[in-house]
């Protein structure tokens, strides 16, 4: 397996399928990143998250959200946001910059119809998510399609750490066509 | 193992014994935290971290890095960082926001002495880390005192979502002395 870092392409090739077995197979670290924006007031967060889509053509990968999400008001002030992952088996981290559009209402309708009535549970809460409540339990799960929201993140830079035998670090980056660096680890 | 997350108190116990696993226990999710930071032209930066110290008492936990990397140059222009870590088998996610003071130098080397020198690679690499380089390897490990920092990070809020049967998402806070409430999740 390790024959995949020992080249640019190779790197480029495995990350890309890495995501793509992220999208197709929930048991996968990949199918988890983690998210990290910056708050309104310039605090750093990080959330996992679930990825929906990852596309090579495109570079663009997306994810489903609640509107009413801190993340969305952090996005709406800054809309870049990093994705994380590390994939234990193949000892290689992951690391996307993208740049984030929040798509809602009747465009994301479609979308919204096609998604089975229990993951549509994770739509519309009352309160909304973030809300102090007297005790644990003390909301209401109400699918509601006003909530939901697809995040399409456009990848503009990608780093990829490979933690073999040898450590190779490689970077990826859209400002020179993605055809790639070596870095030092 | 679900009952510890009906209260707020044991949540709370149950994070900090979480943490506490990752720091003794080198194949626990919480051993390998994401760590996130704003970058100086502000952009959200994640990557893989190795939880050193968890310290209920003073709130506090430490990890170790190269005084070289990209981290370093964040942390110095905003010295905020988001913690993140998901616990598949507990369904649990610990999120924490901290204050970080990068401690490097002399003060620093009685922790250097202690580290065995297998884990001492990780310190000091020519040319520094994040450095376009020709090959793969074109890179020298050379452990150097001079570029280990310790991170302290100083704990300001915790929040933990427990994805058990019931969804239960709690926040503790230094400015209300860690007492704790819930959230709608």
């Amino acid at each position: 397996m390790s024959e995949w870092f020992e080249t640019l392409d190779g790197i480029h090739t495995r990350l890309w399928s890495t995501l793509g077995r992220g999208v197709a197979d929930a048991k996968h670290p990949a199918r988890i990143p983690t998210l990290a924006t910056v708050s309104p007031d310039g605090w750093p967060e990080a959330r996992t998250v679930v990825l929906r889509s990852a596309d090579r053509p495109t570079t663009q990968l997306t994810i489903h959200t609640d509107i009413t999400s801190d993340k969305i008001k952090s996005l709406r002030a800054n809309p870049r946001a990093a994705l994380h992952i590390w994939d234990r088996k193949q000892a290689l981290q992951i690391r996307l910059q993208t740049e984030v559009t929040i798509e809602t209402g009747p465009s994301a309708r479609p979308l919204w119809d096609k998604i089975p009535d229990h993951a549509k549970q994770s739509y519309g809460i009352t309160p909304p998510p973030g809300t102090p409540i007297p005790d644990a339990l003390d909301y209401v799960k109400d699918p509601d399609p006003a909530t939901f929201a697809i995040l399409h993140c456009q990848i503009t830079h990608i780093d990829a750490v490979h933690l073999g035998e040898q450590h190779r670090r490689a970077a990826f980056s859209q400002s020179d066509d993605w055809k790639g660096r070596w870095l030092s680890p």
